[in-house]
């Protein structure tokens, strides 16, 4: 039984997408992303599970920077969770009573006008995470009336469901990925995704026409890309690439090998089975067969035979 | 004398950068990015000063999906400011007693190494900005024992400076814009920037690099990419680009014309001078009077005259 | 009724294309195509019709440096001429006695199987053009015993036309076109062609490409590209272009202009209706009236009005 | 000692380069470069000589056909021959008596001053080849008077040289290449060319390009393209590729296999040292060991150790 380390405490939609992945697995529930990262890295567990996207909020970009600059670690799985906020306060809180709401600040942005028609005389106030809030919001003599977090969170922490799915979209999800420590990859599937970070060699104008150019000439399609500051002042990048194809594709192999030759550096995060299980299109002349036959020809024009 | 909105409250970088672009402004300060530029759109200020993106933590996505979404404004001006950050607590308090820090997540993050040196017991709060953290500090029977914020936010609240410039790197900056509601554009100066927020048309493989081909092919060398979800589902995403040049540029005019021919929109934030007053290198071909040529010789041609 | 130049003597293919034409006009037939041209250049004539590449020969590169290096002259239509070789003879000449054929290069490539079949041991030579051919065997005393040629100059020179169709392919076609000096082009009709010579700026690696890029950024398809040498040495070459469109067009006009600003020189040959009648496929964003409307946009936001 | 054929008859310019290139070799005049060609395929010859390309008259198309449609040959060899022509005439002839030159098409072209200037009532009539003129103006009862040609086809005819040197210009330069059966390609020098013919696969919008992406993403420098016609009427064209770099190079092999996967057919016509010694400049991230290098990082990355 696997142990996985995920973003804590319990009750936050991290531990949801971990159950849904791995049922069986023994939960090690951390601070922050960065500590359960550590958790896998340094063997307490198995691996973990945190967020990556939201499709409101954008990139989580405390992961991405972790994966791009923390010891490296595969992400062998992905999912997508449908986030559903709920309105959670201590037994016998009436709504009317709510002055002071706890909550992530990516919550206070998407519950605003449930916020804005049910409770409009409450501050809301910005939490570490939902789950954390939910925390706060259980202790006696805190500060504040209410959470908002996942009834999961509720649950965990003995608070009662005051509303329920009180989001301003209700199509909103989140991607979690499941890392571990470098080893075998998950087998091509048919429909997966690769990750990767990607490091300028030397950022000139026409860097990244470049880069998105060794993909399209191999029909490699991009699904994500994300630019993060390298740190080193303003107008300095790197980035992270999603894409279509395993790194066991031929296409896919040559064009990260394409980006390896002309960039400083290129960090593989991981070849896995897409959550959507959508296959990908295949440009003509791009797939294995036609990638072997090519090598195939080409050995035979090197020894002279044409 | 103009009157500015900006992130609040009292004391923080954002009135710092404020102070820098417009020394002589009235002060309107706002609980948030949405607030400061509400004041801006509805007239109760002349405009706002909002920060953009930082070295380190990259961008404020806030402000960028005010900029995507709400209504439009323009950028005027551009500032680079350093980042030192301040250990703040009310007077008599000394670092030993210093049980729980409270400030805004970015430094936390960019504080680790401080606050693990020299406050290795304290817990570190998230609070909603630096400056509100100095705020929640000096109040009485606050539970918080000291907030990392600016200087500038230790004067405003009566809170002492326990140790300066904590930051982990000493070279971190932010970038301030300053907006203003619809009108004449900044002159072009020579070195400008402008910035712009491009909705696909529809996500097909190759979109993104045909957006960037209309950028190279006029010689238009970007200086910022930023993807940020559009809200419907992973995998859909909107950008922010900004690049070299003005729009009175006619390679920009023409580059952000291609664009706006095959996206589903195009919003225009503005073209300003750039902070750094980097000047352009401007390819064979691109400038202005080579475009205007161009332009006589086809009318020319088309005249039938060859 | 004008008076057009061609490439005579009279009953060549380039006749019978000029008939087709313009079949009222007066023909003047001119000894080769640089003739015709100076014709049409100095006012003796109109116009002229010259052949300007063959489905199996290729480009008649004499009319392809003609139009790049003589006086400017614009192309105003274009015919494509299916070409069928006669065997053509004296009166009184029997198949069997033909010892010696005469024919312009291109029809001894073309009719090779016919005269391998039917005329084993006759010599085939050289002449300058199909009508050139039949007009020598003409003369009494020729040393030449039958002429390949169009039916039309057996006509013309008074010869028998001992078999008809003798090309290995029965799908040859050749495009001819009429070429008048500047003045008014014809008028856009939806489906149109342009011509153009392209001089290269500097021959850096990659020029061809970004002069491709100039054409695909716009949505105009080639239809033909020809390489031809400067005649500074070995290596350096000039490129004519056909393309889809007329130059009123505005994806036309700002393709062109852009080779125009970063090419050494472009001249324009002429926009005028396809032989073929084919409509170009349109790229999304890149019809007259989406140039139109981004000019409108482009403007507004000039203004500061966003 | 290797027997070689060549475009005859003995005195072509070809005959100059193939003693140039093997002078040790036994030579075999042939009729035309298809009868030279044949000869090298069907064992008659070690291999052949023939001329590729002029650089005042462009491709030599019957070359280039063969070299597409008949039986595959290997190019093992270039090299660039100055051309100069010489007037040409039987012993007692004097210039002023001259009426009838015969010449190469060519070199009619190249000697239009010449002839304008010092013939000006002389008729000049198209020969298959300058050395063809020659051995005709030799005969006795020739028609013509004259021949345009190389030197070495006076001396080889009897004729005496009544001007040298006579071309408009004096830069003026063809290029031979020496083929021979498939087997052994020549070693890699440094210093070398690779051609190419290719055929689309279907023959859309922007393929073209499609071709170009696949040598300039791997950093190899085009030096000359032409397009023919496949025979199937106007508007459809294959490409013949001339390019820095041997086949044996890591980012040769890779750009050409890609060409193989996405065109219908890809016919490799070798890969031997360029005349003019240039080096190519290798782009950053396309070198043998970069290549290596990165072939060494994807097959770690397969195998799960990042």
């Amino acid at each position: 039984m696997p142990r996985l380390a995920y973003l804590g405490p319990e009750g936050t939609f991290t531990e949801e997408a971990l159950r849904l992945l791995e049922p069986e697995a023994e939960r090690l529930p951390c601070a922050n992303v960065g500590a359960a990262l550590a958790a896998a890295r340094d063997g307490e567990a198995d691996g973990a599970v945190v967020p990556l996207e939201n499709s409101i909020e954008g990139a989580i970009t405390t992961t991405l920077d972790e994966f791009a600059w923390g010891e490296p670690l595969l992400i062998t799985a992905e999912l997508l969770l449908p986030v559903r906020f709920s309105l959670l306060a201590r037994p016998d809180t009436e709504i009317v009573h709510i002055k002071r709401v706890y909550t992530h600040p990516a919550a206070i942005t998407q519950c605003r006008a449930f916020c804005a028609r049910e409770l409009p005389d409450a501050v809301v106030v910005a939490a570490p995470s939902t789950a954390a809030a939910a925390q706060e919001v259980s202790l006696p003599g805190s500060p504040y009336d209410a959470a908002i977090a996942a009834r999961i969170a509720g649950e965990h922490y003995g608070l009662v469901e005051l509303a329920d799915d009180i989001g301003d979209r209700n199509d909103t999800v989140t991607r979690f990925v499941r890392v571990s420590r470098a080893g075998t990859l998950p087998e091509p599937t048919g429909s997966d995704r690769t990750s990767l970070v990607v490091f300028l060699a030397d950022d000139h104008p026409g860097a990244l026409l470049e880069m998105l150019t060794e993909f399209s000439v191999r029909g490699v399609n991009l699904t994500r890309i994300e630019s993060r500051p390298t740190g080193n002042g303003i107008g300095r990048y790197f980035f992270h690439f999603d894409f279509e194809g395993h790194v066991a594709d031929a296409r896919v192999g040559e064009a990260i090998s394409g980006l390896h030759r002309i960039c400083d550096e290129v960090r593989f995060l991981g070849s896995y089975p897409r959550a959507d299980g959508v296959a990908p299109q295949i440009k003509k002349g791009t797939a294995d067969p036609e990638f072997a036959e090519a090598g195939d020809w080409l050995a035979r024009i090197r020894a002279g035979r044409v």
